[in-house]
C-alpha cells in the first residue's frame, strides 16, 4: 500500500498495529474458533473486551471512584440529546457556550427539553476564537461546553469554574491531554477521532447526578439504565468498541495521556509554526485558542491553490481540504498521526514558498 | 481455525467469504491506501458503500418506490422508540401485539408516548404461540408486530390484514423470506442476526406516512431528517454498513432471498424433523408457529442433560443452550449458518438416543 498521510477530520487515522489487531480479529479473536463480530456479546470474551475498554478509560483518563464509563451508540449528534434529557430538570434551564456548528447542534436538541441560556458564542466572527469571562447564572441545571471545535479549529485551553454541573462534548480531543475528570459532570463523545473507529460514542458520567430530572426517560436515552447493565442494556457495537479497546492498549503502550499531548504539541508547534513563518500562510483562528487537534489555515494568494493542491496530493497527503463554512485547508493530527507526516505537509508549504 | 458449529441467537455466524472481505478492508480498502476504518464517512468510497448498502436492501426485497431504507445506529432497541415516535401522534394510540420480550420492551418505549392497545398476547403461556384472529381498531395510528421472537422461537407466518399502518420489528428474519414489503409502514431491525454484524439498525420505511404526528421530534431520532440526508446526518457506523452489505452481496450472489428461504426451509425441516421424531427432546412452541431462524427445544428427560451438553460440545457446536426464560435449547439457524452444522447437530442428538 502506498504511504498515505492522513489527515482527515474523523473518522480518522489509527495506527498500523492497532489496524492490524482488529483486522484479524474479523478472522478469528485469539483462539476462540470465531470471528470477533459473530460471536455472541454475551460470551465471555466479548464481556471482557468490554470491561477492559471501560477499564481503559478509567486508567488513561485517571477517572475517580464514582464515575461510570459507558460505550452506547449513536454519536455525539445523539449525545446531544442525551445530555439534555439526563441532566435538565422538567421545566429547566441550561448554559450553553456556542463555539460553533457542534456547540449549535446540542443546542437545538436542548431546546426540544427546556430553556436554553446561550451564555457566550463568537458566532459574530464565525467562530474562530473561544469566548471568555461569561457569566453562567446559579440556577441553570448544567453548563454544556464543546472542548474542541473540529470544524472551526478551535479549542478551550482553561475550562471555566463553575458553581453548576458541567458537561462538555470531548468528541474531537478526548485522550489528546490529561483532563480533570472531577470537573465534570458528563464527558461524552464519538469515538472516531483519538478513541477508535465510528460506531461507538462514550460517556464519562458522575453517578450522584443522574436520576435528577423528573422526567421519564425512553431506556435507550437513559444512563441509568445503561449503567445498572454495563453498557450491555441491549447488543453493542461489538467491532468499535474492541478497536477502542486496542485504541486505548496502543495509547497506554505509548506512554498514556502525557505522552500523547507531548507528541500533539510537538506536531501542533511545527505545523502552526509554518503556517506563522511562511508569508504564503495564515492560521484563522485566534492564537490562543489554536487547536492542536485540527490546525485551520488559508492561502494569502488564492492563485496558488491550483499548485499547492498539486504538490501536497502528490506528496500523499490526504484529508486537508478546509470544511466548507471555514474554507482553505484544515490539518487534522489526532494521536494516531505521527509527527513524519506533520513534516511532509510542512515540506510541501516550504517549497510552494520557494517556487513561489 | 478448528471449525466452530455456530448457533448463535446473534450476533450470529457469517459467511466466511463475507469475514474475509471485511478482514481485508480493515487494512485497506480496495486500493485506495487507506483502511475503511480511517477513512471520512464522506469520502467518495464510502459514499458509494451507503448507496450500496441502502440499493441491496430494495433489490433483495423488491422494496416498492415511495420507501426509502436507512441504516441508523442503537439497535432495535432504540427502533422501539423511534418507530413511536415517528408514528404515534400527539395525545394518539397504538395497537401492539405481544409476542415476547422485545414486543414487550417496544411496548414500554410507546407507551412513553401515548395510549398503548395490546391487543394480542401470548404472555398466558409462556409466549410459545403467535395470537391469531385479533381485531385492530381502526382509530389507532399504527399495528406494531414482532416478525421472529429470536428468544420463544415462533414466527409470524401470515401478517394480518390490517386498515391500519403495520410497523413490524424483522430483526431476526429479515432476508431470510420474501416479504411483501407495500403492506407495511415501517420494517426496521438490528442487522446483527441476518444482515450483519452488530452496530447497524436497518429502517425501511414508506415516505408518505412521515411527519404526520404533530411532534418536534429530536434529530437523532427523525426519520424524516435521516432521509434528508441519506443516512449521513452524522457519522455513520462505517464498518458495520460496509459488512452489512458485503453480506447483502454475498446474499444475491447466492440466489437472493427466494434462495435463502429454500435453505432455511431445508434445515429447518431437518432439525424440527428430528425433534418430533426423537423420544429423547420436544419443541417448546405451537408446531405451525415454528421459527425457522430459533429452533426451541428441550429434553423430555432432563437427567441426559449433562451427557447431551458433553457431546454437542465435543462436535464444535457452540451457542444453542437455551434463554433463560425458556430453558433447554436454542438452535439459531440463520442464513449463513449451512445445513452441514444442522446435520452435525442432529447426528449428536441420534447418537444420544442410541447411547440412552
Amino acid at each position: 500500500m502506498s504511504k498515505v498521510h492522513n489527515f482527515s477530520a474523523g473518522p480518522c487515522i489509527l495506527p498500523p498495529e492497532v489496524l492490524s489487531k482488529a483486522s484479524q480479529s474479523v478472522i478469528e479473536l485469539g483462539n476462540h474458533g470465531l470471528s470477533l463480530i459473530e460471536m455472541s456479546h454475551r460470551s465471555a470474551p466479548f464481556v471482557e473486551i468490554m470491561e477492559k475498554a471501560r477499564n481503559h478509560v478509567k486508567e488513561l483518563l485517571n477517572v475517580p471512584d464514582g464515575y461510570t464509563v459507558l460505550f452506547l451508540q449513536g454519536g455525539a449528534s445523539l449525545g446531544f440529546y442525551i445530555s439534555a434529557m439526563n441532566f435538565m430538570k422538567e421545566g429547566g434551564k441550561a448554559a450553553y457556550v456556542d463555539t460553533g456548528s457542534w456547540s449549535n447542534k446540542a443546542i437545538k436538541e436542548a431546546k426540544l427539553l427546556g430553556d436554553v441560556d446561550v451564555v457566550a458564542s463568537s458566532e459574530e466572527s464565525n467562530f474562530n476564537y473561544i469566548p471568555k469571562g461569561y457569566t453562567v447564572p446559579s440556577d441553570v441545571d448544567y453548563l454544556h461546553l464543546t472542548s474542541n471545535n473540529t470544524i472551526f479549529g478551535t479549542q478551550i485551553k482553561e475550562f471555566p469554574q463553575s458553581s453548576v454541573p458541567v458537561i462538555c462534548d470531548m468528541s474531537s480531543d478526548i485522550f489528546s491531554k490529561p483532563v480533570n475528570v472531577s470537573d465534570f459532570a458528563l464527558i461524552y463523545g464519538g469515538a472516531q477521532k483519538n478513541m477508535g473507529p465510528a460506531g461507538t460514542t462514550f460517556y464519562i458520567v458522575k453517578d450522584e447526578l443522574l436520576g435528577k430530572t423528573g422526567r421519564k426517560i425512553p431506556s435507550m436515552l437513559n444512563l441509568e439504565v445503561h449503567k445498572s447493565k454495563d453498557s450491555m442494556f441491549n447488543t453493542p457495537p461489538v467491532f468499535p468498541v474492541y478497536v477502542s479497546m486496542l485504541m486505548m492498549e496502543w495509547m497506554m503502550e505509548q506512554g498514556g495521556v502525557p505522552e500523547m499531548e507531548r507528541r500533539n504539541n510537538a506536531k501542533a508547534e511545527l505545523l502552526y509554526g509554518e503556517i506563522d513563518r511562511n508569508p504564503l500562510f495564515k492560521g484563522t483562528t485566534a492564537v490562543e485558542d489554536r487547536s492542536p487537534m485540527n490546525a485551520t489555515f488559508v492561502l494569502t494568494n488564492e492563485s496558488l491553490k491550483g499548485e499547492f493542491d498539486t504538490m501536497w496530493n502528490a506528496a500523499g497527503i490526504s484529508g486537508i481540504k478546509g470544511h466548507r463554512s471555514v474554507g482553505g485547508y484544515r490539518a487534522s493530527m489526532y494521536n494516531a498521526l505521527p509527527l513524519e507526516s506533520v513534516q511532509v505537509l510542512v515540506d510541501v508549504m516550504q517549497e510552494l514558498e520557494r517556487k513561489a
